[in-house]
């Protein structure tokens, strides 16, 4: 709290991280090189700013030896995931990073590096921020601006009776490495493959913004399959139902135990869930295989509300566990 | 980690804190009612989007035993402050809160009433944000969010040679405040308005805005005068000379030990620091005397690096401690 007492323990100071590893990232104009109290941009004609804002707890919603350039993707991708949801376009990033005493210039340099990877795979630069020291556990939040054109965003409640439901890439994978992480689960064949599932997700950005004027709701599935369609189906005021059997799995996560509970309630996938109606299914999947993105029929939109899943046999079960809850 | 063995440990989980307190501040259409993934909103024509994000842990940045409405007051002007020191217009913001155990439900409700006294006050709504359990100290960010005309912002990089340097308000205060919290001051009179004057910073939005073509340069003092006017040198590629004894300090703090000290190095006063040219400078004072803002004329700037600040016998000395080191 006194400055006169506070010094950096790691020998790299707040202005020379931003001087040798923030400001190489900010490469659009508007960021004005990190110089100044915040960023000016311009958006391009005839579109809206999207915004979103996640954040991560070490120990909460990271192991602590999570990789920092791991750790960097995933915090972007996470974000970005939001973006994608609401069919929008990144543009940039801010970061807030409170660290930890154990994090040093090394920690520091590979989370810099694990950026700058990220921002190019997903097509945002850094706006800005803040970095703070903290006592306690690693804390990193980030705001993301995207933009998309006036009116054009998906929402969670345009679902309507009829819609199908569907769902992209393999769900379960991510909440399975978790497990293999925490030693809950044994390390199989493909463990490597389903842990970076869990600490490298893919935002489906490519495929948010095709299905712009296609999918009538959309988000992305981050606390679990059925705890996210609820919101669907709350913010739309509609049913479901889902068809167990028609779940994606991986090769992999298909021979684990706790595969399908995994699918239906383990969070941490950030796979797309959206809505078409009937006559657009065939263009909706049709987009996600030019962009080689798995796409499967989960499950219809019916009225009433209620969220109905049906085992192998048609039979309607109640499935462990409905997803995350945040504290 | 594990959603089934996490339960909110206060009987208001996030989604019922997010019903009952944030939505009722997400008052303009853009927030979506909080329902979805992002916020979406069109920015007025012609105006550019500016985004500033800052951050504070609980006993780095706030004392453990801040009112939780006072610290959700300082949490939005220090960064409205931001886009004050950028001469733009606030529009929204978004929040994480990363809620330490000891948050409860009176709190978070405090906390919100907070946020939105403070949101009324400076002319902003919630668009979204994230909440989230920690195990260690409170911890929270903000981005907000502003606009102003394309290419009006007021950089840190355009003070010249001859420019006057002008404060708003009155230096110190804060610093002064935060050492009687501390008990390192005794309490004397007017402690509560210094402690009040630490807590619940004002930005000042109307006077940033307009000095718009007026200010050459500008920020805002969070860090301690020497070290933000520091800013604006290195930028400008400038230097300054300062009069100590210009210095604004509040009546309560002039007779307070140490209180030249820490209007020049103490932080948190969130006054604007701006450079503006001879011919303007009358322009200038009189906005601020228009917007009923004090501002004194403390220096100006110097061709050359440096920083020389004077004594009232106009004697350079080296005053104590430069400022805010953040880690």
């Amino acid at each position: 709290m006194n400055p006169r007492t506070r010094r950096p323990a790691t020998g790299l100071g707040e202005f020379a991280f931003i001087d040798r590893f923030l400001k190489p990232l900010a490469g659009h104009p508007g960021a004005l090189g990190l110089a100044d109290d915040a960023a000016v941009l311009a958006l391009p004609e005839g579109e809206a700013a999207v915004l979103a804002k996640d954040g991560m707890v070490e120990g909460v919603h990271f192991l602590p030896d999570c990789p920092p350039d791991t750790l960097a993707h995933k915090l972007l991708a996470v974000n970005a995931s939001d973006l994608a949801a609401m069919g929008a376009r990144p543009l940039g990033y801010l970061t807030f990073l409170a660290r930890s005493p154990a994090v040093d210039a090394a920690w520091l340099e590979s989370f810099a590096a694990g950026l700058g990877a990220a921002q190019a795979r997903f097509g945002m630069t850094l706006l800005g921020g803040d970095t703070v020291a903290t006592p306690g556990p690693l804390t990193l939040s980030c705001t993301v601006l995207g933009t998309l054109p006036f009116g054009a965003e998906i929402r969670r409640n345009g679902a309507r009776p009829g819609d199908r439901l569907v769902v992209t890439g393999t769900l379960g994978d991510a909440a399975l490495g978790l497990r293999i992480l925490k030693g809950l689960a044994a390390e199989e064949e493909g463990a490597l493959w389903l842990i970076d599932r869990y600490r490298r997700p893919t935002p489906r950005l490519g495929l948010g913004q095709a299905l712009r004027g296609t999918a009538t709701a959309m988000l992305d599935v981050s606390d679990g399959l059925l705890a996210d369609l609820g919101h669907i189906l709350d913010e739309s005021r509609v049913g479901a139902v889902v068809g167990a059997a028609a779940l994606p799995l991986s090769p992999v996560a298909r021979h684990m135990p706790g595969a399908r509970d995994c699918a239906l309630a383990g969070g941490d996938d950030y796979e797309l869930l959206f809505t078409v109606p009937p006559h657009k299914l065939d263009a909706a999947l049709e987009s996600a295989r030019r962009l080689g993105v798995q796409a499967t029929l989960i499950g219809k939109i019916v009225a009433g509300g209620g969220l109905t899943v049906l085992d192998e046999r048609g039979v309607a079960f109640e499935p462990e566990g409905r997803g995350w809850r945040h504290f």
